[in-house]
């Protein structure tokens, strides 16, 4: 994958914060040749994509029209619009039917059949029949709560529990970031937005998780409740009074009958005091695993976007997983 | 994978601690079906390899006729009897001939190229005309130093540097491998037999991690180091004196020109104070990982090996390493 004579050609579809790293680092990559963008964005659309990510014109124009991908021919579009699949499954197929392969933030699209079985299907019906094929991906959902924890199990000869943690500081993201963890918000406030709030794909991340272990859970539940400030805190974007919120919490667990086998727990906190990943897996042997300082959100899921791209362009036709491409690595 | 209607059929072949682990470990797994042991050790031969492993019969001689595997017809043979892959090649062309599949804990068969091109072409030619695949694979090498941080690089947007180490106690294990770290040596001694100490496969560790990380790396050094008791030690196998070598410390590099891009240091002593994995990816985002109280590497194997089984069975035919086979995790 490292010395392909061709680049890959690359069109990014979704030119949010997550979507136009990915673009900038797709565009930085010597095996891979950014030949288009997409968006609806009117700020965005008819303007060079090199100036929307902060540096000088690249040569491509934001453009609006999908229908532009079958001239693009490109091998592979990075899609970054929408967390729900229900919402992104015409611009999914539109792209496959342009026979172009995908890869998505779309943290939905980590886990299809968990809660939209009838459109993974449709989407897997879709890419086999075009010849390509579509994988969900990030680092949350996608690697430091699922996939991660999952590869780790290959090294265990059987496993009891898997107990994931995700604490990370909320205080130096972006304000729409801050926003969405109820950052500032009273409690009473958080509580009436609680289900608006949060993470998406927890549920997601514990569905692939417990396949891989081979759980056959029966049950994934989700909670979601406010981290309150003991003091006044402040970030570059807003001010958090004591006693309102600071962030949240996210804890997942999956089941089989009462036996809970998987659990997650993500805490993003504005004034977090230590940011980490953590996986625990009881079994035999046991494994402790950490990343030390945590794994970088947005950083972190544009570049898992952009090194998933050789997988799943030479993956078999149709819906895959993480489970079902090779071990990704960085592209250079 | 979890839920194959046919478990996929095992022959175990070689029956050392590894071997005999991971045939243990496949007949306790009901996606798989152990049908034949092979080894040509004559206390086992002959013997019931359930009783080999310290349990009750279980239906299964040891045999030490390889050409058994014809009339077996195993999916699948777990492999473990050399380091060595000028030693093994013999066995493997035969097994491949045979039309198995192989995981194999041969060390150099991680990434056979590195230092045997030659064979490793022949034995890509001989399982690719058999229909069959190949794969090294294990802790150490097979997942620590290598594979874990080279999936961890998929989370990078761009990578500088990575330095793995990993430092284990080997208060706690068999013999065989206290002998193998030096421990009890007197220095003198230890520099006798230098090359001979030590863990094997610690370059293809890095061959492996510089390639997922597209380094390019032009150069891999390897250097062996006494660890000298400052107090007396005891384990249950043997005793150290003060001054004398309680362990090894084999040390790695790959480089590019003069730019160090990959340090591996595995440091393997009885009295070790923590045993832990590390890996520092220096890049963007950079990631440290940690596997705290380290990896069993006996266990871990065996595990390792077993779950490997369903990616290699389903992979495309050839001569594979862990970067090729999709992300393996426990097999139930």
């Amino acid at each position: 994958m490292q010395s392909s004579a061709q680049p890959l050609r690359v069109v990014s579809f979704g030119l949010g914060p997550i979507g136009l790293a990915a673009a900038r680092l797709a565009h930085s990559k010597r095996n891979l040749e950014l030949v288009g963008a997409i968006d609806i964005d009117p700020d965005l659309v008819g303007h060079d994509v090199g100036e929307a990510w902060g540096d000088s014109p690249c040569g491509i124009t934001v453009s609006n029209d999908a229908s532009t991908l079958q001239a693009l021919a490109p091998d592979v579009v990075i899609h970054c619009t929408s967390s729900f699949l229900p919402v992104v499954i015409g611009q999914l197929t539109a792209i496959t039917g342009a026979r172009c392969n995908v890869v998505s933030s779309t943290e939905e699209l980590l886990w299809p059949t968990l809660e939209h079985a009838d459109l993974a299907r449709r989407l897997d019906v879709a890419a086999s029949e075009a010849g390509v094929s579509v994988l969900g991906t990030g680092v949350n959902p996608g690697f430091v709560m699922d996939t991660l924890p999952a590869f780790c199990s290959a090294a265990c000869a059987e496993i009891e529990r898997v107990v994931c943690k995700r604490h990370l500081d909320a205080a130096k993201r972006r304000l729409p970031f801050q926003r969405k963890i109820g950052a500032g918000l009273s409690v009473a406030e958080f509580q009436e937005r609680a289900e608006k709030l949060g993470h998406i794909g927890l549920r997601e991340s514990i569905a692939l998780l417990g396949t891989a272990c081979g759980f056959d859970l029966d049950r994934i539940e989700q909670t979601t409740e406010p981290v309150v400030a003991q003091y006044a805190l402040a970030t570059e974007h807003l001010e958090i009074a004591a006693g309102d919120v600071r962030g949240i919490r996210n804890a997942g667990v999956g089941a089989r009958g009462n036996e809970v086998l998987v659990e997650i727990e993500l805490v993003m906190t504005v004034g977090c005091e230590e940011s980490f990943d953590e996986a625990r897996i009881v079994g035999d042997p046991g494994l402790h695993l950490r990343m030390e300082g945590g794994t970088h959100g947005d950083r972190a899921t544009a570049a898992m976007l952009v090194n998933a791209i050789p997988g799943i362009v030479a993956a078999p036709a149709g819906l895959r997983t993480m489970l079902d491409v090779p071990v990704p690595h960085l592209v250079r």
